[in-house]
């Protein structure tokens, strides 16, 4: 039997403790803030694609520590940690350093997170390991404790880091190949890619442009769009500064077409309320935002690439504006 | 006795209704939120400069149209009005509109207010009356209806919109140094300029910059300084934009050295709490901010003189995109 932990068993983490249970997984959730309710109730999800009031009851630890404890009562390593925490690169602690008791010797790492240049720190900490990097679309919210809202969206992107051919025989794409197995058996849609970059990238489009722009206008992308008539352009720009830096990158498969794509998705919400980005539900709640994984990671490597990117970098020292204060505010400095 | 209306009485309203009070002129004040407070215990000052607990009594009405009738009894127009709202242009009704009852033919209007091609309404709503533009550096807070804050900076930029040499004979300058008599006879500085969009366009540097900065930063400028090594490079490069928009115009006195100084003096700030700008003032407050005036005409400005200027539009947009917000959330759509 498969042993997955998952760290982060916020609204993505929960969705795929449900998918890897179904695959007959050995799934243990390390809960915090919704620890009482998952270990009594387990995850009740409600998703538009897999069903309504559907039940996944995990195991459930409190810590890392008691995640380790866990594997070493068992005998057994676990074969997969997901992270699907926020991505915080350059965090004291890193979160490297964080599930590293819960790390055995094969143990995988997948990370579902969002941003770019967010894997290195766990292959530095972790040189032995496979790791796997990945992209999801999932819509999920946790509306409470332990109840989480899906949208009629499934689809997860994911490679090894760094990227491997699919037919290598390196033990991170067998891994990967076993981690798709499991996703396909729950029921989810997953795809495997040579260098998962290129999609991280694409999905950069969208979230380092809209999720600051959102965050710092304090709207939804459609009320962002009604509000200026320079707005449509102001976000088609900052999508094509993401399209360049992923192209000086090698990128060369991230497109003006990808692009258009991204923005036509957009318009094609005018008329209704919109999204709220991930980032301005944090501002809205005063938690960290992931500036740094999802827009200075892509401004440092522009810089390092000489491509400019003049309005990526406001979207970026304002809103690390903004989380410093949001920050600050929670220490009560 | 010059006869003075004054439309807008916040804070800078209130100082020069003390200022010209002591010159001697009648001053008449039109209030609203505070009119109960002023209408009983005039404004009370306290001020870095002129002295602690100062009273200025002025006569207080409730409306343009109770002004227009006040100087009607009187028998004679308002020598000047001065504007010292907050600056809307393209509001619907205009400024311009709800100021006209009390425009008498000969009354001069002083506008005081922030951003640039702010004049332009009024000349053409007022095509037979002088126009007085001018700058102030005066911090002034209204902490409560009728009291006033002032720190230990005094200062009025005046000059006639259309600009004229100060050796015309045209009316609009014998207005503007009468206006500047009275203003020193009150004990105030004021310097008049043949051309004020100068000095409108240096006080830019800070003001288009900053202010929105801030705003959407939710921070002081010092905080912001140092949220981020980018920060500085940030507003910075803005205030470029700001210096390259003016020359391009003409005003080639304002120059890198007045964005060097205005850098310098936010630096030399550091260490303390810094500056709350207005426009962050008024999002903490859900008030409107002045978007338009500070930030979109300049922007709108570049735009016709081929100056590129992306951090401002980006500052204009996500500006734009927050104060709809605030507009929105107040008529509760």
């Amino acid at each position: 039997m498969t042993r997955v932990l998952i760290f982060g068993t916020g609204s993505i983490g929960s969705v795929y403790a449900y998918i890897l249970d179904r695959a007959g997984c050995s799934v243990i959730c390390i809960c915090r803030s919704n620890y009482d309710v998952v270990a009594t109730n387990g995850f009740t999800i409600n998703s538009a694609i897999f069903g309504q009031n559907l039940t996944v009851r995990p195991h459930v630890v409190k810590s890392v520590e008691d995640a380790a404890t866990y594997a070493q009562e068992q005998g057994q390593d676990f074969d997969y940690i997901i992270v699907s925490s926020k991505a915080f690169p350059n965090a004291t602690p890193s979160t490297a350093s964080v599930i590293a008791p819960a790390v055995g010797k094969s143990t995988a790492i997948l990370l579902i997170q969002n941003g770019i240049a967010i894997e290195e720190e766990y292959a530095t900490a972790f040189p032995a390991n496979s790791i796997i990097s990945a992209v999801t679309y999932v819509p999920a919210t946790q509306t409470a404790p332990g109840l989480v809202t899906m949208g009629a969206l499934d689809g997860l992107e994911i490679g090894t880091y760094p990227a491997e051919p699919l037919d290598s025989a390196m033990p991170a794409v067998t891994a990967l190949k076993r981690l798709a197995e499991l996703v396909a058996a729950g029921g989810a849609t997953v795809t495997c890619y040579p260098d998962v970059q290129v999609r991280r990238w694409r999905k950069m489009i969208v979230n380092a442009t809209w999720n600051p722009t959102c965050a710092l206008a304090h709207q939804s992308d459609v009320q962002f769009m009604d509000a200026s008539p320079q707005s449509i352009e102001f976000i088609w720009d900052a999508m094509l500064e993401v399209v360049a830096v992923a192209q000086a990158l090698g990128y060369v498969d991230v497109t003006v077409k990808d692009a258009e794509q991204q923005l036509d998705r957009a318009k094609g919400r005018i008329g209704t309320k919109g999204i709220e980005f991930s980032m301005l539900a944090d501002v809205k709640g005063e938690r960290p935002m992931e500036v740094e994984a999802i827009v200075g990671n892509a401004v440092r490597l522009a810089k390092e690439k000489s491509v400019s990117t003049p309005y990526l970098s406001a979207l970026y020292v304002l809103s690390k504006g903004l989380d410093t204060g949001i920050m600050h505010r929670a220490a009560n400095i």
